[in-house]
């Protein structure tokens, strides 16, 4: 069989709105649906690419606005790209840096050519215009690319979320003709905005989707609304990306959140919170979340999830996880982000094969009774 | 050929005064000279038991007093013994608490039936005695355990340094019978002390040697003394002790000391230099120690040490490993550590083989060279 052109995504199976697909990335073909661990800047934090590599990550996430300040694109450029300055040989997801710039970044100001911010790090000015994004992933050289996108603040009001939506379609259409289709091995994928209003998520969708990215993320979610609004929203607009491309849910989420968004027809997410949470000695487990800081676990001989097979489940006990993040020993991140990735790519496997077996539903909901 | 029994030490080779041997422990034979990485909390810090494994350490060692005070020799000895608790199965040598006493607790008080202190976590107060540190270091389960001793603060005058060298005569004594020879699997080690007057250190030295120990350790060197001063006393102390038991000589040191302690007759070192300084991105190199922080090293695309084949010179650039230093990344810490321990096994097998050949001296040479 002949390998599928690069950007190609081939739907395997279906169960309901949720799907089964592959997508052929320069770096090797990734299965969905895929959960994306966040390597913010150029490492997912505590693992090393050997690590990730022995729990099943597929694909990974940079974050352009963190490795743009730090060591700085040309610098990796020079290096060989991300890949090479990492070490992580598989496929690699940029975002824009929009995000960081609207969350993280000092004194922001949007035009209509882009934002100008201040570092985060040591206040030195910048400015992100869709070309210069685009310019900074292909210094990275992420297999997937995303456009520069304004992340509308939770709570704005109608007619501002109507600007910014109408400014991110501008964007996303200088970000195409700064980086055409098949000049590079390297996808592009468009976000569809409109905050909290369906009309204007209609509209953000129509215009994004006429462009010709190779996938459509939604952007603008899971920042800090009523998990309800997300579905509501999610519900929506959804069914207004093209079937035939891969379907990207931002930022998003927890375990239940990733299922709901797959029930929907979503094929990609990432989300700090397994690494975030790791690192806080929160624990997703197949008995629902526990805290390894709890006095309970001080003797506890049973390993963190008798139902998990990683590094850290397999060696060692909660007596001992809890000593050591008690003590604050470094081994303990690695350990706990071990098994929290371990989980989502448990989670993720099972849902695949859930679909591909018709039992999508079934598979959610006893996911959802494990983590009451 | 029958296995040694437990306490078998067998001089294989010398080299002048170089030993090259073998100690039989409960858990396995290690191979001398050794040098034991340091595990304080139950963990070395930043590495996973496979990492020690993988990086070819045969032993190393637990600090009694951090692991009494957290999480607990009872909880310890509850949880199968601190190889089990920690999930290193190699052996383990632990020292008596008697040195981090007098460096770390606050409010100490020495009588003649031990020391009463402060913990430095969270003030509570408690009682070490002979007897005491023994009973910790039989639940902890360590294969090689060390009777308690005063360390001698540096600058002590004659009469004090005299004074507490009694001491220390008298709780070794107690501590051998508080455990008599064969009464279990763990060796019980003596410790010469003396400060730094050559005729208190034979007088130690005298009496600690006619007791029945399975090795003997000099302690209260690298202190804060000049090199001089301790290369003045260790030439004096070590040929006093008995040439059929292992030496030990505590909390040394850099490469050059260490390979300086194997020409005067020692057998086994421990120290957190390589540990501590990989924290702080010094590493040690085959062109000498290198401080990964500089800027010099921003854009460098060689590995670490070309001469290094540890995971992290195999797979990482001096760029990379310099960015992870500057972003404060959990994973600096751990490729660092490999790293400086892989370049101490590879010191000391390096220096196993040189006295098997009848080359030690020049194989310090070309270290002290490098080194410069």
């Amino acid at each position: 069989m002949r390998p599928s052109p690069v950007g190609h995504f081939r739907l395997k199976a279906n169960d309901g709105a949720a799907r089964r697909g592959e997508l052929t990335t320069a770096r090797g073909t990734i299965q969905t649906p895929v959960f994306m661990p966040v390597g913010t800047q150029g490492c997912v934090k505590s693992l090393s690419p050997q690590d990730l590599e022995e729990l099943g990550a597929e694909i990974i996430l940079g974050n352009t606005y963190h490795l743009f300040l730090r060591p700085g694109d040309e610098l990796i450029a020079g290096q060989g790209g991300l890949h090479r300055f990492s070490g992580w040989q598989r496929p690699i997801l940029t975002d824009s840096g929009g995000y960081q710039v609207f969350s993280l970044a000092a004194l922001r100001r949007v035009t209509g050519s882009g934002v100008e911010f201040r570092s985060h790090l040591n206040g030195s000015r910048h400015f992100f215009s869709p070309e210069k994004v685009v310019a900074i992933q292909k210094n990275l050289g992420s297999d997937i690319m995303m456009v520069l996108d304004e992340c509308v603040p939770p709570g704005a009001g109608y007619e501002y979320t109507e600007k910014s939506t109408t400014l991110t379609t501008a964007w996303a259409r200088a970000c195409r003709e700064a980086y055409p289709r098949g000049s590079g091995d390297q996808l592009l994928f468009g976000i569809v905005q409109g905050g909290f209003f369906p009309e204007l998520r209609s509209r953000s969708a129509a215009e994004i989707c006429e462009l010709p990215f190779d996938g459509f993320a939604v952007g603008g979610l899971s920042v800090g609304e009523p998990k309800q609004e997300m579905q509501r929203i999610l519900t929506h607009t959804a069914p207004l990306l093209p079937a035939d491309k891969p379907r990207y849910l931002m930022g998003v989420g927890s375990p239940l959140d990733i299922l709901d968004g797959i029930a929907l027809g979503i094929d990609m997410f990432d989300c700090v919170l397994p690494t975030r949470n790791a690192r806080n000695g929160t624990l997703f487990t197949s008995r629902g979340r526990m805290n390894i800081k709890k006095a309970q676990y001080a003797d506890d001989p049973s390993p963190l999830d008798p139902d998990c097979s990683c590094y850290a489940c397999r060696n060692f006990s909660r007596a001992y996880l809890r000593h050591l993040y008690v003590a604050r020993e470094i081994l303990s991140y690695r350990l706990n982000t071990i098994h929290n990735l371990t989980y989502y790519m448990k989670l993720i496997t099972g849902a695949r094969q859930a679909i591909e077996e018709g039992r999508f539903s079934a598979y959610r909901a006893s996911l959802a009774a494990e983590q009451e």
